[in-house]
């Protein structure tokens, strides 16, 4: 692509070994090379920029001090492990990263013995670190676990149920809170304002340390350690919120300042006996000044020019679904004042932000926090308002108890956006979108809907809005509409499909954003003498009864379609047809879902093809149902 | 049942309303009886006794000050509400309590407008309280918010999440905390040695009142009523979680002291523009001897003669299934070091409290946070331990994300012991078992069991104990087996059922508890000259495909029965079934699940009478299925 960095210190490291007994002089180098790498690998790959450069020091103190893979190194997260990739013996396939067969963009367990818990969900590596402790103390072969979270991470329960737990079990554990006080957006929330105001607290290397330690920290750090200097002699009382729990608290120390954080490292190491807490404060986008300029520092990037910093986005062909809800709701909002909308951490990845910048009182971004969010949102259905919860479909996994008791048995209209629906790209398998359908469609008063396209989006939307019998979701792809002309919004009957194009031989059933995969087998397959209908089945719940009847009754095969695993929206439809009777008859029946199986990064269309889920695997399928020979398709 | 108490004070309040203007000594007195009759009614009914009398005082004094139900009032969990029916026009059905057409043993908002927010899973009641006083401040006809939650449920995840979200948003919003050291068993974590260790903050309220108040408090609370106003004029500094996260802190106050309470929540009330944690210290049990007496403080108890305390627990006919599991697993734990087991604050409901008794340090509390619960136990399982996570089916959709992302994702082997699956009786639709199938089967890696009886759940235990491949499963009903012999634990082979009795027309095939149902029905066939096989599928993931082939080959109907929803067990047979082309036949197939509803609180037996899931039901659709006349069955 562009000129290769030079990167003298860092060719001689190939894993964390080769950094042993290398002065802190030749480690601070060598993390120059890795940040200088790391731009140069993501402006060719694309990727989670920011999050890396900010802990290019932390990472190389930590594989300076910490004995991986013996000991345990678990990155919360895990988006921020370009640098860790690179020293951990996966420099030369950096190149790949997010890449059809190449490096996940996350940390990944099969990938690498350097990844002992992989991730992409926020805020489980503490959990995940304790569990290594305890191994650990119970003699498993493991040594030192070490969780690195970030400060918007740290604020969602799951990582205060796992520090509450190790602060009780007292077991020698490492917590870095890697504080750059920002997440995807600025984070938000009560422990991101005291974070901010957080003055340290009395820790035994910084008195030993002294003036010349103080000295060589930022002003506002600075006065944090003098303020914990005082505390340790002073009236004091006060404590962190971290010793309140149970941990000991180091810092906050100066996370790019490499002297500083081995000599922190190597003391917590030498020392502790029990769970500690080293707040580092960091800068996303660190040393790239494109990034420290950029309003997310660079969190998630296209392939870009290094020395412009200007991204290479390929002009879209239709707008994203994301950004057809924000626009939508919107609109609808300006209409409505009933209308409300949740967030957790990702006003504009929802395409919310939209609607924040016009009703900022309206919309409530309340964190890394979906259990809260969703039983906050069935809390404002309670009082009469229309809510919208948007959170991404792996995320809304989070969720799932608080969707099951708090909305659906008390069936409080929450209306839930649900994006990246089914598989979503170079972010993997951590995020498709696989599961919602079947863990929504068998819940009492839920109602569950999918976008064909984008039109049917701008619709489903706006059924929503005005539906207060109960819980409604829909779900929506990952990325651009397919074209279609934008029309007005309309209010879907619900539990109302359509046919799209009517045929005789087999009905295709597609449940959807796979739709055109459908309309394009449907071609295939009438070249080959079979003719068929072509339906959208918009709801999953409650199902179109009198539609698949009418399929069932005029066909010689049904199939189904969706971009979702099984016990979704297929398997709603068979039971129906096996309890109805239409079964017993000659009706071939087939189900095509996402197969039983994680599906590795790729672009979404190689993955659906690794998925099995192509126009031509539909037209194989019905061919096959039909009993006709299926090698003549192309 | 015995004699009822007299409660002339009582007597006169219906509503709320009937408290304004009694003197605190007339409320006093109303307390007292209250107190009286809930000892009087559960003794009748069994139920939640012991958190219900810690909470008698703080219910009334909350409705005498607060205006329900235009200001709302959230219990968490809401099993201490008894004494809030009794004084929210519910006092003449509080015999009923938990009984079939009776008043639910949870708040409920379909029973009652005073229940704006249902309850009975932990730790939602911040989240739900805040959604109302968002709505009020967006103009929704709504007052007050008030959530009650307890010291054990604000340890979960969720509570923190809504703590950070309430101290940001800075609403006017009421938090009792009401502090009784003790949930289900004595809570562990960090958060539970805080509160022990809390020595109240400044608040205006304690200044003002001066020594008098002082005096009127127990040792422990005057101690940090001492505190807290040093505080207000000494060097300070200090400030209690609850104010890190944004909550003005008031407390700890006597929770049983109806004069301190009134003027603790009056003073709120009048003063407070923001949120507010009032940090109420309450006893379990409170004022019954024998539930103050007893290890856990009559948390739930069957019926019981006054007096004497005594329970009246009918004699089992066969172990209980949480028995046999605590009891085989600690017997597989003596041979085997490596299997450890991690409970979500229920050592006893999981039966876990065996092996803790024999192997202390192998068996984890992790308090009420199953997200932790479940990725600590994967990075357990990640160091080469064996762990066993159990945690009922209904509470362990709150660890749902991390099952799909950091077990089945990483195919960990991480045992899940998954009690009280299917319907549970008196605890009702909160607590029931019925989608855990459904979520579990369509994840990749996972393996799914079900045990048909008591003998089966000890091979289940053991199989997985060896099996090491990846995260495994195994479900089993609340209550005891069906007292079949105890045979030695055998290791069954992964996805393969068994013929219990085979026949030639109807194939009954079953997944997990219901099989004796199967059983019974075949017999009812039979003497309709319908012979049936009946058949234990052990497995819903893999499913025994050849067992499946072979019944759909020699039958002329199959008909899956399962303790469970829609998308389970049933709806992977048929999406096999539907695939390899066994459909296209002349089999007719039926599935029976749970409805497509929730299911009130009554006996077990009446509770799958009402799902259409009885022998006769089972023998009914057999019938159906095979065009048979199903007016003579029985």
């Amino acid at each position: 692509m562009t000129d290769r960095p030079l990167t003298p210190h860092l060719d001689r490291i190939t894993t964390p070994a080769d950094l042993k007994g290398l002065t802190d002089d030749a480690l601070r180098h060598v993390a120059d090379e890795v940040r200088a790498e790391v731009i140069s690998a993501v402006s060719e790959t694309g990727g989670h920029l920011g999050s890396s450069l900010g802990v290019v020091e932390l990472t190389v103190a930590l594989h300076a001090v910490f004995n991986a893979p013996y000991d345990k190194l678990v990155w919360d997260v895990g988006h921020q492990c370009y640098p860790h990739k690179i020293l951990t013996a996966r420099r030369d396939r950096i190149r790949t990263l997010r890449q059809e067969g190449g490096l996940s963009g996350f940390t990944k367990r099969a990938e690498s013995e350097y990844d002992p818990f992989g991730a992409a969900h926020s805020s489980t590596s503490i959990s995940a670190a304790l569990g290594f402790a305890t191994g650990r103390d119970l003699g498993m072969p493991t040594g030192d676990a070490i969780a690195v979270i970030g400060d918007g991470s740290i604020s969602a329960g799951m990582a205060y149920e796992a520090m509450n737990n190790a602060g009780h079990e007292k077991r020698r554990m490492f917590v870095i809170l890697n504080d750059n006080d920002m997440s995807i957006a600025p984070p938000v929330g009560a422990m991101s304002a005291y974070l901010n105001q957080l003055n340290g607290t009395p820790f035994e290397l910084f008195k030993d340390m002294g003036e010349a330690f103080e000295a060589s920290l930022p002003q506002p750090m600075r006065d944090g350690a003098r303020r914990a200097r005082e505390l340790v002699t002073g009236q004091g009382g006060g404590s962190s919120l971290f010793e309140q729990l149970g941990f000991t608290y180091i810092g906050p120390v100066n996370g790019h300042d490499m002297p500083q954080l081995l000599a922190v490292l190597r003391r917590a190491k030498a020392q502790s006996d029990g769970p500690v807490l080293i707040h580092a404060c960091t800068v996303k986008g660190k040393g790239y000044a494109p990034a420290e300029a950029s309003n997310d520092c660079y969190h998630g990037v296209s392939r870009f020019n290094v020395t412009t910093g200007e991204q290479q986005k390929s002009k879209p062909n239709a707008p994203s679904y994301t950004k057809v809800f924000g626009e939508t709701l919107t609109e609808l909002a300006a209409s409505d004042p009933k209308i409300v909308s949740v967030t957790a951490a990702m006003p504009s990845g929802t395409g919310l932000d939209l609607m924040q910048n016009r009703f900022p009182k309206r919309v409530f971004d309340v964190g890394i926090a979906e259990q809260h969010a969703v039983t906050f949102a069935a809390g404002l259905a309670a009082t009469g308002l229309r809510p919208f919860c948007a959170i991404y479909s792996s995320f809304l996994q989070r969720g799932y108890d608080q969707i099951v008791h708090d909305v659906a048995l008390q069936n409080l209209p929450v209306r839930f956006a649900i994006d990246r629906a089914g598989l979503v790209g170079a972010d993997g398998p951590t995020h498709a979108g696989a599961f919602d359908v079947a863990y929504l469609a068998n819940l009492p008063n839920m109602t569950v809907m999918a976008a064909a396209d984008e039109a049917e989006l701008k619709h489903m939307i706006a059924t929503a809005a005005v539906f207060d019998d109960g819980p409604i979701a829909f779900r929506y792809p990952r990325g651009e509409g397919v074209g279609v002309a934008m029309p007005d919004a309309k209010i879907l009957e619900i539990g109302k499909g359509r046919v799209v194009s009517q045929g005789s031989d087999v009905a295709l059933l597609s449940f959807g954003a796979h739709l055109s995969e459908c309309t394009n087998a449907a071609e295939e397959l009438s070249t080959h003498g079979i003719s068929c209908t072509v339906a959208d089945a918009r709801f999953a719940k409650p199902l179109d009864q009198d539609l698949i009847r009418q399929l069932a009754s005029h066909h010689r095969a049904l199939i189904t379609i969706e971009q979702g695993s099984e016990g979704g929206f297929g398997a709603m439809v068979l039971h129906y047809l096996a309890n109805s009777g239409l079964l017993d008859g000659k009706l071939a029946v087939r189900t095509m879902t996402l197969p039983d199986r994680f599906i590795d990064q790729a672009s979404p269309a190689a993955m659906y093809a690794d998925a099995g889920l192509t126009a031509v695997d539909i037209a194989a399928s019905a061919m096959q149902a039909v009993g006709k020979n299926i090698i003549h398709l192309t």
